[in-house]
């Protein structure tokens, strides 16, 4: 057993009061915009009367956790154990563990149990699935398995109309509460209306494979689906009880893109400061780099590229034209725009806001979120998990 | 004031005795491996006389750092201030800040003098330079600063025959305490002749800089270079005092394929599970995606690309072909291979290693390496800082 990676159980530290208090690089959440972009996505949940199960794998935050859970049913979602183990701390009792489990890790999913917290798995494997039965026979674990389904992200998961799913359903036996499948694929999609074919295909998929496994005699009260897109754009979801989103709630230049919400709605942004000026070449090296912004370059497929972020001034308004982080070294951004960049309004020590292309990346760099209030107030300071 | 984000002082926490014992995916560093690498940069060094300054950067660790100073003067670089705090705290006197320091950073740079620790910075900005001089005015701080040198990589530094070079060192005066360059460029050379070009032209740049600020009645004992491809291939570092390596200590896919290691000096691999087993696809899923492998992609620009890195048994040998990480989704990657893959000895829960694109980014999601021998055994456990 490893030890958790985040230290502190309480959610807030000592906190700085002004953006100009802040170490760069550092991770800047914008509590309006969060807050706004949650009800965004449970009103879009609330109208099929389905669970929000949000997904923390974004946040990884107890404090945001809370927000994206008021007024819901209360379960949430995560990556990795880790995660599932800090939430647990922080009070949280029903949390989906939405990766493949291995039976190594059957142990640590068990102790869940013994605290009163519903730890929920998943598999896809049948061999993997007797494993479990197994390990719940000679543990006394009750553990509580959701059978992974591929709706065509072809990721993890078994077909809703194979054999396999069968085996897999029969393995678990009692253990079997329901199906859960993941539309990833739908961030390849590029409009509405095949976001919406893809929610359609994610619903019948999750559908059809717990009719499936009824039809065997196995309990499915869990119908689990859910990406961002789908979740936002689903025409219907008749038979599903849950979805599971996760980025919604801050955004970033590939989710904007590809229809998930607008740019002002983009949460999280990275505070950094100019280190280098270098007029004759129209660009600035920043100390954000490789490590403070990710080498996330999803935009790459997006109708804009924007290399490695889109720079923003320190209150996080697009003032420097289509400034973008083009190179991204270690630690060094290098910093480039079509038009002259105003180096009067660019000195060394400068603070610049970048937008991530993908905010789940470039979060993870962090353990802690300051949060603001679109000015140069520091309101709060949250902590954030990271590791496994 | 952050406080900095490692949080125990000592390197060894509780240790696994075997690879079995560890949850996935976590670093591994094989000891023999990384001893092997430190020897051969000593020798290259060593052959011309000059100080090595191994960058941590990369490693992040007091106990490499102890492995890779034993035998040197014992100075070492640094990429971030997290990382000078974390290397004071353990015993390190000599630490050179290599990245472009701002004015609002000059009170944690001020406070190591205070403890004892010589900490040197850099800048190349007049401006910087002669806020460095007034807060030393003012505080009392006796600053010490190396003026940074472009040598053909354009991101930080001024030209070594530019007026810039002299306006920097004069606002300076005497905390002026020599010249840094780094030809980070070497990266893209893709044979020994074409490094032993940059390594020249890295060299005479910080010759000439030191020697033009010495024309100026500056004092300049420090000349500084280095990267692992100059470290290693420089024909002769005629006047050059020191140089920087970091990557050497650990090798990877991309240091390998451009001649900076033999494939067998990958020091660093990622443990991870399968999760998913897909044999009509030839496919596996590992629960290492992005967040556990980083999303460099940077061997795409080498003669071989590795998607997001070559997957090895759980002893690191190269026995699933050449079986590579194709997709990298935030926790899971998608392995493939031009060859069937032997799903006989892939199985939910069969342990792989992946070697990494960039050793630099991948270690970077990790507090911790497990220290490995070779085979099963883990014999040590060493800690790492994050952050800045």
């Amino acid at each position: 057993m490893i030890e958790r990676p985040v230290t502190a159980s309480s959610e807030t530290i000592a906190r700085p009061q002004r953006l100009a208090d802040l170490a760069t690089p550092c991770l800047l959440l914008d509590r309006a915009k969060l807050e706004r972009n949650l009800e965004i996505m449970a009103g879009a949940v609330g109208r099929h009367g389905v669970a929000l199960r949000p997904h923390m794998k974004t946040a990884k935050s107890a404090a945001v956790a809370r927000l994206a859970t008021a007024g819901q049913a209360g379960g949430i979602t995560v990556s990795t154990l880790a995660e599932a183990e800090y939430f647990a701390s922080e009070g949280f009792r029903d949390i989906l563990y939405a990766v493949g489990i291995v039976p190594a890790k059957l142990d640590r999913a068990a102790a869940f149990r013994r605290t009163g917290v519903v730890l929920t798995v998943v598999t896809d494997d049948p061999d993997t699935a007797a494993a479990i039965s197994a390990h719940a026979r000679a543990t006394g674990a009750s553990h509580r398995v959701l059978v992974e389904v591929d709706c065509g992200e072809h990721r993890g998961g078994v077909a809703a109309g194979s054999d396999a799913l069968i085996a897999v359903g029969r393995a678990l036996g009692p253990l079997c509460a329901g199906v859960m499948t993941h539309a990833g694929h739908s961030y390849a999609c590029r409009s509405i209306a095949e976001v919406e074919e893809v929610a359609e295909a994610e619903r019948r998929a999750a559908v059809t494979a717990a009719e499936r496994l009824r039809g065997e005699g196995l309990a499915t009260p869990i119908i689990s689906v859910g990406s961002t897109p789908t979740a936002l754009h689903a025409r219907g979801l008749a038979g599903v009880t849950e979805t599971r989103p996760g980025v919604y709630m801050f955004q970033d230049l590939f989710q904007v893109q590809i229809g998930s919400g607008a740019p002002e709605a983009m949460a999280v942004t990275v505070l950094a400061s100019v280190i280098h000026r270098r007029p004759a070449e129209n660009r600035v090296v920043i100390d954000a780099g490789g490590m403070a912004l990710s080498k996330d370059r999803s935009t790459a497929s997006a109708p804009r590229d924007y290399g490695f972020g889109l720079v923003l001034d320190a209150q996080g308004r697009q003032s420097f034209g289509d400034a973008i982080v083009e190179r991204a070294n270690q630690e060094h951004g290098v910093v480039t725009a079509p038009t002259p960049l105003p180096f009067d309004r660019l000195n060394v020590g400068t603070l610049v806001r970048v937008a991530p292309n993908h905010v789940c990346m470039t979060a993870a760099a962090y353990d802690r979120y300051y949060v603001v209030d679109g000015g140069n107030a520091v309101i709060d300071v949250w902590h954030r998990v990271n590791g496994w």
